[in-house]
């Protein structure tokens, strides 16, 4: 059956729904944001306005071109997680940047077929940059940007490494203690990238990527790009047991192999 | 002599310095670089061609144009500091960043007159964006940007704030369990902005910035930017002595006099 499906279609239909989340949040992005939200919120994650929009206007591209795909969302939940196809949405990674005003955020849209991710995109719409990896059945992987193919760097070693991560103020402390011992044997550590820094690691100018805290619709779309541009991604334990939102991404097997023997745990 | 100096033409060639330096650098920006850099450079601060060659571009338009202008720069340093006006010059501010691909670097310049800083320009030229200052003598403080002015926002106390800083590795002790405590009083605290941050919290969507090493070159175009758009711009003592590279930046005062009462030394 996969060399009768129209991958191409599919992508160019991604594409569709990125382009159109973007329309939907940029009139949001940079609006007046008021402060006066309840006082004790301290782990704050905005559910703009833009979100829900974002959201919405995937949700309709899909079931008005593909209404027997599935759909896995932040916002709006799930609707047929055991359908061949299952499009996997999250309108803006990376809320707390957005609502400060950086230009980082981005919309993530994979398709899963038959359970496995084979199409993911990065979009950031205000700069206009797009991320994109195929894990396409049959085809070799792949993964580029406007201006060509993205690939990983090689690295040879954790010492030589540049690491990012979105934050770990939500670590457990066993996970704090592991992720801490990667972050001391790298060269440099950078925080806040949210989902750019998967796409920065696509394009060899990012080591090794190591989060917690990630759920289905964070991942989803960064396999396929990771992949496609030549990198490792893989839970902290090496596997693909994502239910524990602990995500390792790296350019290099031999920063892979380095980083999981600190992050596994014994 | 204030009103016969031509402060529009001054505000034009400070934005021409700015597009003379983003051009320079953009053809480095994400271009490979290697990571084969000297084993045990911890502390990774890379100075790359990029920022060399934006530098040499402003400082050959001052040379032409205003001869007798003093300039301080990152890269070339000192010349006529004692000059009526010094441009003050960082080509790339978040070098960083810059070298992890991200587009939130930024190019910095300032004009000082007897002094004080008057025009500030904060850069972003892969985006093309323009965040600019101006506290001249006899004239209202403003900011703009490509969209209108730019103003902060109203945060009735810490409690409600977002706070950023570039990173707090390079803090002492001291520095960090003062920052520590404004960390834990706020909402909402992000890392990894430099320049961008100032931006965006004269643009309303931070409520207080605080930093550590910051040298002169850094310093100098932020504050007609934040204080042309209502906000403040101190040391940790509420004063104005950057020689200790200590920045606090606000929006709104009742958040300033909080921070300071964390921030100040006893």
């Amino acid at each position: 059956m996969t060399d009768t499906i129209d991958w191409t279609g599919l992508e160019k239909f991604a594409r569709r729904l990125a382009e159109a989340a973007g329309a939907a949040i940029l009139p949001h992005f940079r609006a007046p944001i008021h402060v006066d939200d309840k006082p004790g919120m301290r782990d704050f994650d905005p559910v703009t306005e833009a979100d829900r929009a974002g959201e919405a206007a995937m949700r309709a591209l899909i079931a008005a071109n593909y209404p027997d795909h599935g759909i896995i969302g932040e916002e709006y939940g799930t609707e047929r997680p055991d359908a061949e196809f299952v499009w996997v949405l999250d309108p803006i990674d990376g809320t707390r940047g957005f609502v400060a005003g950086l230009p980082t955020w981005t919309v993530l849209v994979a398709l899963h077929y038959r359970g496995q991710p084979v199409i993911g995109l990065i979009a950031q719409p205000y700069i206009g940059e797009l991320f994109a990896g195929r894990l396409i059945p049959g085809t070799p992987p792949a993964a580029h940007w406007a201006k060509g193919a993205l690939g990983v760097r090689a690295c040879p070693g954790l010492a030589q490494a540049t690491l990012t991560s979105t934050g770990t103020s939500w670590f457990s402390a066993d996970q704090l203690s592991r992720f801490q011992a990667l972050q001391d044997a790298v060269r440099l550590p950078r925080f806040g990238y949210d989902a750019y820094g998967y796409a920065m690691l696509a394009m060899g100018f990012i080591d090794v990527v190591a989060e917690c805290g990630l759920k289905a619709y964070d991942i989803a779309a960064l396999i396929p790009v990771v992949e496609g541009a030549g990198g490792r991604f893989t839970d902290w334990q090496g596997g693909r047991d994502f239910t524990r939102g602990e995500v390792l991404a790296t350019g290099d097997p031999r920063v892979h192999d380095a980083a999981l023997t600190l992050l596994a745990k014994a």
